[in-house]
């Protein structure tokens, strides 16, 4: 009498070939006991959607493995597609090569980029590039599985859900990121190493979520009966001059994602809200006051993301992944930490649950646009995600958000439109760029486009 | 370093000689083991507030209470409000005598109202006197609690909550019913005797709750896996022709308050959304089609609550209330079914709740107007209400719905100004008056409010 | 350089054997010297399309006449509209058969209507074999004249232009009425006769409109300096009883829509509004205070019409169309006091021009649905159409108007899927049903449904 | 019988002293024949509302003057605005001592402002001081002259307007400004230079008018039935590189106030709208492409206009007072060119007129947020303004508009709450700041609000 067969899943994960969030998907899949069914892993590089088959089905026969699931890899979308009840979508969009391109070329014309795939001239040319494919996938998924749910992680977050629904308005997609999860974790070290209460999990608090991926806020925030808001004021000005870290002064040294929370403290100390995101995306909506040169990057303790780094893990992680299938190394049942999993048993009707997600606003955020897609707490539950009203952006970060909102529609329009002129005046409008000579950023939006020529749609070179 | 000091809660109950809702909530609040503190009970008639203090240092005496309440009688509005942190409201606005008018008066144009309180003319009337009242204790709350929490009981209850937002805008106010609870029942009665499905609760149930009060909607229902839409029409479709009752068929005839879920049904054969109140409720937001005359309600087999009934019930309650205060009855801690508590501990920060609730429209129904008064579920945590987007009403139902919305901010505004033509054109406007002439209406309307005359504003009869 | 060619227009008339609005329109062309060029007679009735291209050239060869034009009858309506700029549609949906059933068939049930062609249920029917139509229309101009403007005098025009609308969202369509005209030459009657005033044309006036077709209000209304609003008032309440008539009182009997426009004063009486359409429109979208029986209808001063009458009204314009073809009755070049040709040469850019239209509603009424079709002024320039801020309609005749556009709204969507059980309960709820039980509705929709059975779709009887 | 009696109108002038506007207002009104009756001089200056009162005099003692007026000059805002009909607002906020400030310091962080009066961190300091200005305006307003309509012309414009607003909502005010008849006048030269049609005046042409003062763009334009838009694009193409003057190439340098329209052409090439308001407005709405430096602006063809040159310019304007006075210079009856007069005779009902306009957002322009000030063309006629629909802002100039409207309206926050917090912040999202460092912009915001002290509401120093 199940509306759905929970046993029986049929999931199709778009990215397949991944090396690092498929192994902790079928891992959180495996060790779920409610949930068991097939994975379809679909890539367009379907040798590593083959080696991940291998890997998943390790995962699935070990031992203390909870459910069994069945792996295979289609070879297109509409075979990969058809008939699921889910479909994941975590791809990289081109290669190193254009990412390159993305965060280091702006380099020239003095910004700095932490990340480069969100906003900023990074994530707007990492989106002419994803626009597309997103629009491929969307469609097909309106041809092939128009009831199935839609789960992504792919960055730039935003504009991929944003497109999804562009190219098919009923599809049921919504946009799941860890980046909150971080600032509830950092809560609870408050509540630790301030206040002597131990023991807290983030799941423990309840916080109002508001804004946008990446950019996301808390405006309220509490653990059973206490108001962590003047707490945090307390904690961000204590921490404002040398930020704040779980042990010694320079852990956020070991790390390329670490920081010391500087920039979120600063930013709290500014605006009086609690920015929910790592320091490295939270700079890179700002204007440049935190990125202005490697320095000011540096005196802010937190890092900028090398492109050499991340080949580097790359090699690391392909070299895991022979391990993995070799069996050099075995495989482990550790949870990742991400809700995907969760959200799929809710929406299947197995325990309503609250989190933090990005869909097209509908009037839980009042003072932004209908359907801009933003992140807010919604209630998951049988075949439905109803958004938790956030209640209006605070007036004061309003600006910021907004800014972002409307160039992502800009960026939307010019992607799929291939207009330079609008590409152009949208890319210049981005905060980061706020110090740049039109005639210096119109050569570098001609180059950086010429750098990933092959993944854009023709019509960009008419 | 918690927000609120939940063992020492200051309560104002501002009719607080109630003979029902007081006791129930004076024991609900013995029976939490998470609450203490002080309960005003205010009460235009203080003898009645006086003996339920009796009544209520009793329940707080019982052994089995696992909290100790004091209880006081103030006598201003000043005194019972000043520093407390929750609000209750539940008055009976003018007596039978008003009620008896409101009721029965307009059998005489033909109109039969069950219960005559909410909508109709009777509805109507009893907004006229109880508006200013509401204005009154409105600006009490701002001027003395303005930061206080206000849980309203009284019928209209939209109407009520809607005037508290006018006279104070920034109040903290939302209106708690049960009768979304009884259909929530129904389905866990469904699920037992058509499906075996046993021992299920409604709070194991998910709704979405969508509408107003008396006229509230599910136009979702799931328990665990399984969605109870296509369940319950099957449900309809059996019922419709003798309606439902637990036990033998003519049940309902025992209780003025009961029904065979008729109407109900009827409503979801017909608009496909089941209608989530008690049938006497919903008959009366609809045209005659249920109350065309006494016979029609009797097939219909659902009761016209007579005020002759109503007048032999408060015989018996204040029966008992002597009873009680003599010991000649013996309090029990037996739990109200309500959850007014459960929502009190739930805005101090003691565990989140999902309920529904009478609050302004924020958006939460992107389809009705912003600020219209609406009941939706919303997720109550400390020292917020946030609704949980309810989604657009179905376009079938909605010109149902936005008829009394507009209605009642017509009966809020002429029961402000006392003017006679909008009062007129709105009472005029109601379904069930949709037969009736002009001229018998004008009759109907003056007469009604001259019965009424000692609790409505001077303006009126000037 | 002129965008467009003024003297070489290329208009599509569908329905263009109507006898009536066709000749008017063709002698408002031919007194025109800013205008030339072809008129493309489209009809199902091809005969009377012929018929009516002979009289066009006669009106064109008129020796008065100020520009020539062409006339043809296209056999379909590709050919009819492919490179034309403007579209003109005034259609007879269906015969006097089924007009019949829509006028007579409702007063089995007690429901006598005046006109029968815009809402109760009458209108409703209508509805249901027109928006096929209109749906056929509209896509039909989607493929083969997207960017011409398209002039809709048909009823009911609300629905209509909804319709164009739905089929093709980016037509530049537009209603166009003479009943405001109507009720401004009326307040030019009582500045004459009240004020002695005389000489003032309707044009001359300044009103604001707002509302729906053929339930319009005016607002505010001035002549220079004077505000009408409290001269209306007096008049209004002078005529009340036994009504205004040019000449001697019991004129508006000699014409089957004539009034004394005893209808339009008690709504101002009571409302406070000026309500602008001939008072046997106005009375159909009221509960049926005025149209109980013919004696209250007659009592009121207005008229029920008859099809009877229409049948024999057009035998006369049979008539006359052969005289005119046969040169019994020679052509004149009189005005029809319409606005069609000048709202042509408004929007290419031959002379700004204010005047009331129906258009969807972009916000001009702000409390009205974004997308209802709504009648205000607009201001009509070189390829736009710019509605006037009309303000929010009066909260006192909000939900008098809001009711019949959410009714329009399911009546086109039980139109445009044969949706029987939304059908039936919209047939239900218009304000002159609100007497009728389910029952007795129930059976008058199945036999006015299949009264028209040759004019639906297929859907309606499966 | 008429609403107003024109020829005793009331008007008070707040700001009555002022050297050059009130001169042109006070001609146009004696070269009036409709209107007539008595202006009050209000000024802080008392001195210079008396000499003010002398020219009045004279202007309307002209032999040619077609009415003559009345000039008194009250002590008091009460006694300014008892009873008038109409309140002209043209103050100056400070002296050329805090304008200075405005202007010339941000310099010392490379920015420099050509007119620092509306936006930029010039902007945003004069309206630190003049909010609470327009805050007692707006209260006298609502206290003395509450039904009186009020024409502003103060800077910064939209500010001003929204105060007004703040302080009293039900205010009829509007703000007039004449930076959108100079952009018609250029398309009217283009028609002229470039297709030899001569005689074109701005009153001529239709344009849709719609932004924000000072940024405001021109959507559509056309001249009879010519579209104008097509020829601005060839127009601004061919002078892109070199500007337009209607003389010699370089009479842009002959005034502070000319251009050779450099930014506009530069605007259209990049947007594809026409903005519409001088180049040195335009330019500070924008990022620092035009301003970078004086050498920047120098080649853009336009002038930073100093304070050294408007202290001259006093100077100039104060002997001419002297010499009007003395009689050594004749008053002359030549037209300001303002179309004040002409608005003011519309809001009487002595002829409609649609003109552009600054009031508040009700829906006028329906993706700006209601209740910001707008420019867009309205309606004028008896006693009311009624906004014409311009349409959406173009999607790729909504980001740059929508910023400067939410730093308004923080801008206003700050200054009503002296909240140095959110007032910093605010400073810091100017375009025009986009390069400052955090510190060197809090050390610029500290010393410029120092710079006005006396100015400013004691909070912001507490």
């Amino acid at each position: 009498m199940n509306k759905y067969d929970a046993k029986n899943l049929k999931i199709a994960y778009i990215g397949g070939g991944s090396r690092g969030w498929a192994w902790g998907f079928m891992t959180d899949l495996a060790r779920d006991k409610d949930l068991c069914g097939e994975v379809r892993l679909y890539d367009i590089d379907i040798e590593a959607a083959k080696r991940n088959k291998i890997i998943g089905e390790k995962i699935s026969a070990h031992p203390d493995a909870l459910s069994r699931w069945t792996y295979s890899v289609p070879e297109t979308l509409q075979e990969a597609l058809t008939g699921v009840d889910f479909v994941v979508i975590s791809i990289l969009p081109g290669t190193f090569k254009e990412m390159r391109s993305d965060v280091h070329l702006p380099e020239r014309v003095g910004v700095y980029q932490p990340v480069g795939d969100t906003v900023g001239p990074g994530g707007f040319m990492r989106a002419m590039r994803t626009i597309p494919m997103f629009m491929e996938i969307g469609e097909a998924i309106r041809d092939y599985a128009p009831h199935a749910f839609v789960m992504n992680y792919t960055n730039p977050m935003s504009l991929c859900i944003r497109t999804l629904y562009h190219a098919f308005p009923e599809i049921r997609a919504y946009g799941c990121c860890h980046e909150v999860f971080g600032t509830q974790h950092l809560l609870c070290q408050m509540l630790k190493h301030e206040y002597g209460i131990d023991g807290v999990k983030r799941q423990d608090l309840y916080t109002t979520v508001t804004g946008i991926n990446h950019f996301t806020w808390l405006t309220s925030a509490s653990y059973k009966g206490m108001d962590l808001m003047p707490l945090y004021k307390e904690f961000a000005q204590k921490y404002a001059a040398g930020g704040f870290s779980e042990g010694q002064d320079n852990n956020w040294m070991n790390s390329s994602f670490s920081s010391n929370q500087m920039v979120k403290f600063d930013l709290f100390n500014k605006y009086g809200v609690i920015a929910a995101a790592g320091d490295r995306h939270l700079a890179e909506f700002m204007p440049p006051w935190y990125t202005r040169d490697p320095e000011t990057v540096h005196s802010w303790k937190f890092h900028l993301t090398t492109v050499d780094w991340r080949e580097g893990d790359l090699e690391r992680r392909l070299q895991r992944s022979d391990d993995l299938i070799s069996g050099k190394e075995q495989v482990e049942l550790k949870g990742s930490g991400e809700e995907g999993h969760l959200l799929i048993k809710a929406v299947l009707g197995l325990g309503d649950l609250v989190s933090n997600v990005n869909i097209p606003n509908q009037g839980q955020i009042p003072n932004l646009p209908i359907g801009a897609i933003v992140e807010t707490n919604a209630l998951f539950g049988l075949d439905r995600i109803s958004p938790v009203f956030a209640g209006p952006v605070p007036q004061n970060i309003l600006p910021l958000i907004e800014r972002h909102i409307l160039n992502q529609e800009n960026t939307l329009k010019a992607a799929l439109t291939c207009d330079r002129k609008l590409g152009f005046t949208t890319f210049m409008n981005d905060p980061q760029m706020g110090h740049v000579t039109p005639e210096d950023g119109l050569k570098l939006f001609n180059d950086m486009l010429e750098n990933q020529k092959k993944y854009l749609p023709e019509g960009w070179f008419e």
